[in-house]
């Protein structure tokens, strides 16, 4: 008997979604830095969506901003190992809201992010997190994401 | 000769503490994850406490919501590694407070937090720390921590 | 043939820079732990630089508060290690910056930071980063710095 095993890249073309190009850093720094088994991303916005969740956006729109994060961060962590199966687990992931004095939704904002790594990768994908509410972030994003991820020796 | 060693989960009683039922995840995502001999938790807030510390809350208030935040956290940690005397070392504590806008005393609010894996860890549970305030967090937490953990192999 | 290298404490003087005294944390908590050959620093701010970005400093005056608290974070990691050339890598920056709510031009403000690590450890300083706008920080710093730093074994 053979497995068919789905890669996530295989995933996200089933998903309808693709990993973008990736983007310049905003200053001076990498996108990725690997230490021993372990990946550390910079944080990655998005173009796409700019203001503050609770004045300017929805939390429908905030989930997609998020998900457009991850998606850069997918795009970052591909470049670092080539193959997103070398993924052994999301290991923690950090989400920064800009965010309204009085908005508290952070955690559907950030599901954006994270059911989109777990629809990806699975049992690998379930990660810890923390979803909190900036008073800006650079450029007006909507939402930045880092993330850490371990991986196949 | 014999040595008592008292165990943390025996100090949490002697100072009149108990650590409390795990609480549900808000999102999609997971309260800890091991890789190689680290912990890294997701953070977590407290039901107890709402508010912005400078404006809804005291300092000492702030201080009781960081302890509690804390105790969430070694919930989460004990369920993980099954006895707190596993712990080796608590690497990093990362607070986030609820804050407004001219609020500053970050510090003494977080040593609610601080204070309590002192006592429980001793020598162990020096850690590092950052202390942040917050434009808004979840459900509008007054506090939410997250921490990363040593544990023995 | 003899190569001469010049060590990261070198490089600071040729800079006209020098590393300050430690400073007290202000809480209850440590400078730095190291966990393997990883360190984790707590968050470092500066005396010297107080007030929020986009309303009481300049993006100028900003880059150089996020210099001294980079400053301060390589006092840190000396003391803790001897020699700067035990650092093998600066894996992680994660910068917060005071923030009037309207203020975006965290990355040019980080870049105090960045910038420095790159002059001193030139490519072992290339490290991943956030820069991210805080509601207020402990003692109104304008900035506070925290890093991950990979050191020989």
């Amino acid at each position: 008997m053979t497995v068919q095993r789905v890669t996530p890249e295989q995933r996200l073309e089933e998903l309808g979604l693709e990993l973008p190009a990736p983007r310049k850093a905003a200053g001076n720094y990498v996108s990725c830095v690997r230490t021993g088994n372990l990946l550390f991303t910079a944080g990655q916005g998005t173009d796409e969506w700019r203001g503050k969740l609770g004045r300017d956006l929805t939390v429908e729109e905030g989930y997609l901003a998020a998900r457009q994060c991850m998606l850069n961060l997918l795009t970052v962590v591909k470049q670092e190992i080539g193959e997103l199966s070398k993924v052994k687990r999301i290991v923690k992931v950090l989400g920064f809201v800009n965010s309204d004095p009085e908005f508290t939704n952070h955690p559907k904002v950030m599901n954006g992010a994270s059911d989109l790594l777990v629809e990806i990768f699975g049992e690998k994908g379930k990660h810890g997190r923390s979803a909190v509410g900036m008073a800006q972030l650079p450029h007006n994003n909507a939402v930045e994401v880092e993330m850490i991820v371990e991986i196949e020796e």
